[in-house]
């Protein structure tokens, strides 16, 4: 422990450094911060000068940014993660372009021997309706078969990179493949890592995506810690977050049209809403509140 | 064909939307674009208003801008492409942050059953400095049993696949798994596709540091390909580039001091440069001309 | 009229390089595009691949994509405008930074003689609320010597600019100032011009602020002027938009709270909302249909 | 001071919050930081992995990515700077796009009445060469006049902003033009202030441009200061900037040619260089050795 004039967070203080299990063989760890709550509150002052008295409480001008999506306030924290985690999910990751990342590189070193194998719970069949996402869970034997072959595929595959290599008991009457070559043999469930530093605005909207029931489990775990990580270091900007937008709902213009007649005490249905089927469906659903899982 | 007033170039056009094979089963096809090198000089004018008398002719304000790092006139223009690329390229591709990109997703899905398999003659040796790169290919019967390792774990990973989806000739008493979690079993080596979009600047930097000799060569095979469809739709800024960027040489304080010693007659040994034996070799490299391939 | 096999579109052909007026000596031109409606169906296609033969009809998957915010293949298409804009209305649109800009540059070149100055009923005082945005409009006596102060101030600043600079009837005795210190006399309401490149996405992004209630004046004509263009570019995609996104409505988690309650039948009252005043009565607001402009 | 186990610089801590003078009423102050020397290091590593025994030292691994253009570990640093600036120097600093920014907002706020006046030795003619930049200082009697116009025009259309907003001294008869209306009045040397928070990799970039030779005089004025607040926080990755960026130099393909004939005892003349005139001089320029400011 050193001293140190900037904004400090206890509460993250004490997660710094600290790998969090997610997966089997995954983790997330906080390695530095940069600002806080107030910092929020300092720059969004910056901007309204003497123009703010009214809005005069930390809480409520947060909650006042968040709102009216005033984004460019909680740019001024940061934060960077130590992530491990396996290359399928790393890949849907790096889509969010605005952050910062290095990732271990297997074209200069050897990768780990560890792959994503999902618990049993996990293994789910394809969701009837023909999109992306996950059904019901796989049957015992189905679930079986299903686990060994990923297991044995992993290992093999890895054996075989090793192999290629000829590194790690070298077989002189070979040269080894470069690492850069020998690593295509490799699963997309090989774990990989990287430091990943974003702004706190980009993070809440990567939590946005990645927290959604529509996300892949897989990279939903990891949101899920990060979203510990973010209540602990910002907690007021963590439940503005909540309420506006992670656990908001967005009621397109022919939903509003329906739905003002709904509070009016009409009776509507599908038929009469102007809705297709499917966002008459949305909106029920909406009206029925999936949405309280944070 | 249809009438347009815009910026048309007639050899960009002849290479519309046909795909040009790059390693065994990857291609690139240009799928639109933008402007023009007349483009970039007229954005470079709105610049310069009144003041560019001097600079009057199209292609010198060209040169004149790459040479001075004047980016953003360069990025008026714009071009996307379709690239099919292994996965483990695909990784490495994306690392370039400022474009736009809709790739194929195994979420909703099936991958095609296409795996890179390297053409013997680009099967090598870790390079034998310990970091990133190839040296000497491998000899015959080590690159046979690479090869036929690669084929089989790709081919057989790539059969589990379809089972475990259990689509392509359903077993009945099985669900099939989620092809978001199949799709793991499967290695880096698959093929996948995307849509890119890129302005020029940004596509110029791709190509810097992409053509470069420790660019991994499966990149570079794509990054070549880029140069031939660069140069039929900006020539001039294509000259340019090669010019004052890709062939370009950069050297830094220390070398400098040496070079104009050097440059005065007066002979200069490491020893008594003030560099290290590696800044010394990198010196005595650039000074012998290793940059001529472009 | 040049034959391209791009994808083209007449309705915005016929707006090429016209410029259209915004305030008093502004104007917008679209001078390029790139893709269509049909780019962005192109574009989620091949993210889809197989997997979306259910949402077969161009304009139902452009909905979806909308709706569930799919934004990447809203970034296959792009546009660039010539904007001639006063200083001040340059410095809030520069502040979307995704966008490719080239302003004219008042180091290299002469800035023109003309000022924005506002049409009397736009001369509004400040909103009682204390925050931004205007009230009332001023009546006729404040409102003259408000635009005699701006026009002269302007006139006498650009007068002294000039004679600084010393370059249109050049004074022997005097070497004249530099340009890029001149200018700094000028006033923010004198008009600058840029070429600026975004894509359709970023520009959805930009509208949904820019043409906002809330936005100033100023920027909001700028902003109406290129809904204009959109319409006539992808039509698809701009109902799209105003469906899902300019027209939606964001109800908070404690304001859906309140809804379900209402809608179930309840008799809600801000006491017993759990609401705010304050956002009980946004909530009110927007359940009263404030937003019906496009 | 609190206690933090992130990385602190002692060294950066003596400078947080302690406004540092730039021009005549402007300042820098650092905020805030993340990171330092090591966490550049430390991502480094992370990507290079085991592949890295001989890269060992870390000052010897920071040279290594400056020189190698190994951009991403540099991104790993973070510093937040609160800036007061002139606003035609604000218009040329935000061009810089990847940084986050909250500036004081004149649609909120009243502006401070405070105009950056240049000090008589800045005051300078337009380079002869017709393009941007300064020449020679004006002279004693053509410098004090252009100062009293600068001076003049700045307060007194301070004073109309002022009296058209009617707030300081409030004259019940008038309404008060609104803050975001009036503000068009003033003059582009008014002071600005805003946080600006940036990763290490884009300050060095934004550097680069804003110390070059070429920079306006102004901004450089802030470039400078920044620079001192760099070499205190991360002083091995300062010197590699220096040696590598900032005071290296990049011949072309063209220069490269005549260079080699140079180095290799040939006497060239710009008639058989293949180099036009301008290039000529360049080089000869860079021979001579002009960058030894830092």
């Amino acid at each position: 422990m050193v001293p140190t004039r900037r904004a400090t967070v206890p509460a993250l203080e004490d997660l710094l450094f600290v790998p969090l299990p997610v997966l089997d063989h995954g983790f997330l760890r906080v390695i530095d911060y940069m600002g806080d709550d107030a910092a929020v509150v300092q720059a969004a002052r910056v901007s309204y000068g003497r123009g703010t008295r009214k809005i005069s409480e930390d809480e409520g001008l947060i909650r006042y940014l968040m709102r009216h999506h005033h984004s460019t306030p909680f740019e001024m924290c940061e934060i960077k993660l130590h992530v491990k985690l396996p290359i399928f999910v790393a890949r849907q990751w790096i889509r969010h372009r605005t952050a910062n990342v290095n990732e271990y590189s297997a074209r200069y070193s050897i990768m780990d021997r560890e792959f994503y194998i999902p618990a049993p719970e996990h293994l789910a069949a394809q969701a009837s309706s023909n999109r992306q996402g996950r059904g019901v869970p796989l049957d015992g034997a189905e679930a079986a078969s299903v686990l060994s072959l990923l297991r044995e595929d992993s290992e093999r595959n890895y054996a075989h990179y090793e192999q290629m290599l000829n590194e790690a008991v070298p077989d002189p009457s070979r040269r080894g493949l470069a690492r850069e070559l020998a690593r295509m043999n490799l699963t997309l469930n090989t774990y990989t890592q990287w430091y990943w530093k974003v702004d706190l605005h980009n993070l809440f909207h990567f939590l946005s995506l990645r927290t959604d029931v529509h996300a892949q489990y897989e990279i939903r775990a990891y949101a899920d810690t990060i979203m510990g990580m973010v209540k602990a270091w910002v907690p007021k900007s963590y439940n503005a977050f909540l309420d506006y937008r992670l656990n908001a709902t967005l009621f397109s213009a022919p939903m509003m049209a329906a739905l003002r007649r709904m509070v009016a005490g009409e009776s509507v249905s599908q038929a009469d809403s102007g809705l297709s089927k499917r966002e008459w469906n949305e909106m029920m659903h909406m009206l029925n509140g999936r949405q309280s899982e944070h």
